[in-house]
């Protein structure tokens, strides 16, 4: 075995950015000091920032599915009517947390690999005035699908019911105006965009979501909105924080505040277009091709190879993790991600990776022509003005 | 700005390997204590098994220089006639180091970018009977050359001359043995094929050597090879120790000692001559094309160009750093770098990278030419046997 670098390519956990898993070392502190609180207020306020919404924000030592358990266990009441957006594996996990808590879901599916479109959720909305709530996920972070989240909001908006958004892979991967699309809840990860390790989910409240809490019927205990939100404006958390998470949170808001949200999801956005770009090039097959996301991007198999081959090439011949399909999805694609700390140089070393293992399993690839198409894509975003630079 | 990585393609500090950094966080031990000696046992007894050297290793809290001024201060007395082979800023440094203890050296220089021939140090040793030792680089860091340490060493050994060899960056890169090519003294330091950061130096001392140690009439306290050998063999050193770093260097040789010393140097020569090839295919002249080494690959910059250009924007494009020429080369070459934790994949995305930024400035460049170069050299070297991977 030559030098084989782990490199995170999974859309979560990502990339971890170093500076904020060396800032995870000063957690030798007491989370009821103000040393403490004063962390803790000021990662509430960056993430505050960071999202550009009003909306309070509410941190948990959880993973995202604690906060998206919490959407449902604080803002509904058994047997409410709601419409569930399912495109992939996290839009089925939106139908169990509903019925695992008794409501009453209206199912709207799409295939693996499709969205749900907007006029299906306006219909729903139409067809019943008594929906209390539609959930959806910005980015399905199993087929790389990504939904109109706009366009369902302003739907949304105009109804009693509550937006709910699962933007876990989507915050960072594409434009969210929160208060402005009508996102009523908004729930994200750590081990996301944020580049640091799970643990850490949180929720943003509209003012709309927070009248459902006083009408929620629910038992919860752990996740309450009300006492995280009573808390957090003191700098405290209900229960013992995740320390380490939220001082690794702070240093890696502060790059992100450095970079600017927007410049962060053009990344993204700029990598994700880049990969179709390098798999065109190589004859290879989009799996969402119809409503592709920046989170990731999902590649069909080429014919007659199993995408786990793939996977574990990339694994024993580059020391590098990617996704493969999940459920039926296994086998047939193989998912690139676009989030976290991963740069355009990142992306050169996996196409090259790939030309390489394709190669090698028989398919016919000229070396250079996808990582080309990538250095083209970053030739039109970033060298369009090249700066004389100084000798 | 889009994300960028901080990258380190320097030929020493080198990409560091996360692991060893991580086990410096253990630093919290007293180094008077049988915890820390068995880490200083292990550590230098790791060192010794990687480098494949039945001599003493001796380590000092020193950068290289140090254990090159100690092997001068250790070993020679006033007056004394040595060889100093120079062919960059490193033999210019060893030229400078004989002089402070007021040694009297011969001075076989070569141009910058070439090496000194075994024929010449032959020559020298013939000519003068007196010759107490002979200086070298294994790998001149500032041009890229190697010198054949093999062929003077065999020169050496049939005098009484000892060969003293600074192979701070020849470890790693290139084969050495220690014990049947004549290599009296081999210098070391951490930042290098180590993978960890700078602050430890190393010096293996044969017995011809010692003896040497026996008649050295040059004052020194710092640096003093029988103290350090008297207290590395109860698991001590003489002054305190850079326990952080020890820590890192024990976690680095246990993932080198994984890998093997011989496949960590082929790493470094596939990379090179990788470097070579896509250098070649994209119409770029090497510098020391007569006798490159392993440790960094020199490249002129294209007719016109100042090579300082190509250093700062792959600062400014890529958040990487690359080393420009030292001295009078300074503007004329750019050094890529091939040691320390540092994969294919980092190579891929470096030649990418190379190739935006020379078409960014006017080169006539394919995209994806140089690349493809460097993946061929890979599939050569790692693919000719693909196995058979379950899906």
């Amino acid at each position: 075995m030559y030098i084989q670098k782990q490199r995170l390519l999974t859309p979560g956990p990502t990339p971890l950015y170093p500076p904020a898993l060396h800032a995870m070392m000063a957690s030798d502190l007491h989370h009821r000091t103000d040393d403490f609180r004063n962390v803790y207020k000021s990662a509430l306020a960056d993430l505050k920032e960071v999202l550009g919404t009003s909306h309070d924000v509410l941190l948990f030592a959880a993973s995202g599915t604690g906060a998206m358990d919490a959407s449902v266990s604080n803002l509904f009441s058994p047997g409410e009517k709601v419409v569930v957006c399912s495109a992939g594996k996290f839009g089925e996990r939106w139908v169990e947390i509903t019925k695992a808590y008794g409501l009453d879901p209206v199912l709207l599916q799409a295939e693996y690999g499709q969205a749900v479109s907007v006029e299906r959720v306006q219909a729903a909305l139409d067809a019943d005035p008594a929906i209390r709530g539609v959930f959806v996920q910005a980015s399905e972070t199993s087929t790389g699908a990504a939904h109109d989240v706009q366009g369902m909001g302003e739907a949304v908006a105009k109804t009693q019911a509550i937006f709910v958004v699962d933007a876990i892979t989507g915050i960072g991967t594409m434009p969210l105006d929160i208060d402005n699309w009508g996102l009523d809840v908004v729930i994200g990860g750590s081990q996301k965009s944020f580049m640091i390790p799970p643990g850490l989910a949180f929720a943003t409240v509209s003012p709309k979501a927070w009248a459902f809490s006083e009408t929620s019927k629910l038992p919860h205990y752990y996740f309450d909105f009300k006492k995280e939100k009573k808390n957090g404006d003191k700098g405290e958390s209900s229960w013992t924080p995740a320390t380490s998470l939220i001082l690794a949170l702070g240093a890696a808001l502060r790059y992100i505040k450095s970079i600017g949200m927007p410049k962060l999801v053009e990344n993204a956005q700029l990598l994700a277009s880049a990969t179709r770009d390098a798999a065109a090039a190589l004859g290879l097959e989009l799996f969402a091709a119809s409503s592709p996301g920046s989170s990731v991007t999902a590649i069909r198999a080429p014919q007659g190879m199993d995408s786990g081959v793939i996977v574990k090439e990339f694994r024993k011949r580059f020391g590098a993790i990617i996704a493969n399909g999940q459920g039926s999805m296994k086998g047939q694609i193989f998912r690139i991600a676009h989030l976290g700390y991963f740069d355009f140089a990142d992306l050169f070393a996996v196409v090259a990776a790939l030309e390489l293992i394709l190669h090698a399993n028989g398919v016919d690839v000229e070396f250079g022509k996808g990582v080309a198409a990538v250095q083209r894509a970053y030739a039109r975003a970033a060298v369009q003005t090249p700066q004389p630079v100084a000798g």
